[in-house]
């Protein structure tokens, strides 16, 4: 599910450091798709995170005045007290996070949730919908039945790391009707 | 709080109806600052609310199939389940909801945490700061001190139905640097 | 056509004002549809402007460095060399400006033109098609059959100051397909 | 300058196709900075064009009821008419422009003026002023001086193909203060 995020948050660091300007990426731990310090998106763009966040870290950017912009990704797996702590650093520099709004079970999880309390400013990444191409907003959780075809899981743990084996986007509707 | 908010509800309401369509608009009990059934913005425009929802109601709209918008004030003062009601009802009519994020510990409200799980689209009504006419996100509750000037609370119950005479928007940092 | 685009107007000038913060609403002259000074939106809201502008004025804000916000309602009709003013404005203070983006023929207004080139930011305040009630982006023109029934003009003056007597929101299929 | 907007075209070329629908990807002939055929983003992706458009040629896609999405780089060196005809193409699939709003004195390429005449939505893709960070909406021209410093030209042909050589970002008051 992370290809148009991850593309966007590798290009964003691109253009600032394009201009000779310093960018801090951090990535959370529990991430470990990609090994457990590269930042990687589908369509093939890849860096290393500057910083690497577990669960109970307190996240320190050494010399963040020299600093032009902060961009986090997978921030959905970031604790409510680690994303107060990005909000404090916005005193120094920009932060732009980048993440899944909602588990497959289209509930918040508890790190979007305090992004959605305390950031300036909320925007989409679109994605389309798998079955019928409209903007989809649901990470549904799959297994593939003996047929091939998917079945949906709709009771689920929170936390699955996994890529498209065992996710694909849906507009709620969809989601909704193949109940 | 709410003069943006309503007004924009007001306004698309008036877009409807001045083409010959029916809209519904929605408003929860609790909210009773315009009265019981009125729907009424600061700048003084005001329409009666079609269904007044108490907390515990099911949200039924008859003859929905003729509706050609569902607009919904205050959302956030509505429950969880009520919005999944609110959700299923776009099989029908779009749904627009306007409403609080956050309340005045910046904490979403239930029903606006629902919103934000089940939008299939998040857009902002634009407030000013009232300290420094940046974009506002904080709806800060205060008391005045006896000299005049504004004390924000920042440890306070999550509903207490008031207007300016107990909230102001704020941004982020503002609210914060006044802690 | 003006509903929500004035209304959005008003609307943060009330916001500004309620903080005690100074605005300067600018309406050009030719725009004489609720009389000659006032900004009035069809919804009944109203405000005199502060500055009327001919075509060929130069705009001219007496102690502009007291002012928080500066707003301009008609801008399609303002000549490209007042746009340009109102883009040095900007070192000033704030300058935002409403309007239609196209004229009843689906052509740039010469203001609206500049507008987009010189803009920061650009945002769309949404009406509905009068067909279908889907997004509409043309504000066509039209007369009424002796039947009753509206026929578009797909070759019109650009400027001619009219209410919904002359002018109705489409998209741009509706628009297309009644040709 | 075509980092960002030509990385999200082929992101969402990607999304669809990794669903296995089918899209179509249309470049103009006189963009040849990475080939005749390739449709190439700075920080290294890369596809060919399905369509290349000459200046006159009409654009025609083959069976194109099968089309998921069409998808448009560099749309400002389309003609008018080319984007009427883009326009006729959306009532068979979407039709995806990206390009730049103006030239390097800020003003329209025709292509891109009749996109912001008849585009249903218009987004913007954010890049970065290379002076002050903010946001950018001028694609400026340079040269270097024999000390190494960019001179911008505020008087140039409109069309002249270059990359970072010849173009960087800047929001319009640094290319303003900069004359």
């Amino acid at each position: 599910m992370n290809s148009s995020k991850t593309t966007s948050l590798l290009t964003t660091a691109h253009n600032y450091t394009s201009l000779g300007r310093r960018v801090v990426i951090i990535k959370p731990a529990v991430d470990t798709r990609s090994g457990p310090t590269s930042v990687t998106s589908r369509c093939g763009l890849s860096q290393q995170a500057d910083v690497v966040i577990g669960p109970n870290d307190a996240i320190d950017i050494p010399d963040v005045e020299s600093v032009a912009c902060i961009l986090v990704d997978e921030v959905q797996f970031l604790s409510p007290v680690q994303v107060d702590q990005l909000r404090q650093l916005t005193r120094h520099a920009p932060v732009i996070t980048y993440g899944l709004r909602t588990d497959s079970q289209v509930r918040l999880f508890p790190g979007s949730m305090r992004m959605l309390e305390v950031a300036d400013s909320i925007e989409e990444v679109k994605m389309i919908c798998s079955e019928c191409t409209k903007k989809s907003t649901v990470n549904a959780r799959y297994y593939l039945r003996e047929d091939g075809t998917k079945q949906i899981v709709y009771d689920a743990e929170q936390i699955a790391i996994g890529g498209e084996d065992m996710y694909y986007a849906l507009c709620f509707s969809c989601w909704d009707k193949m109940r």
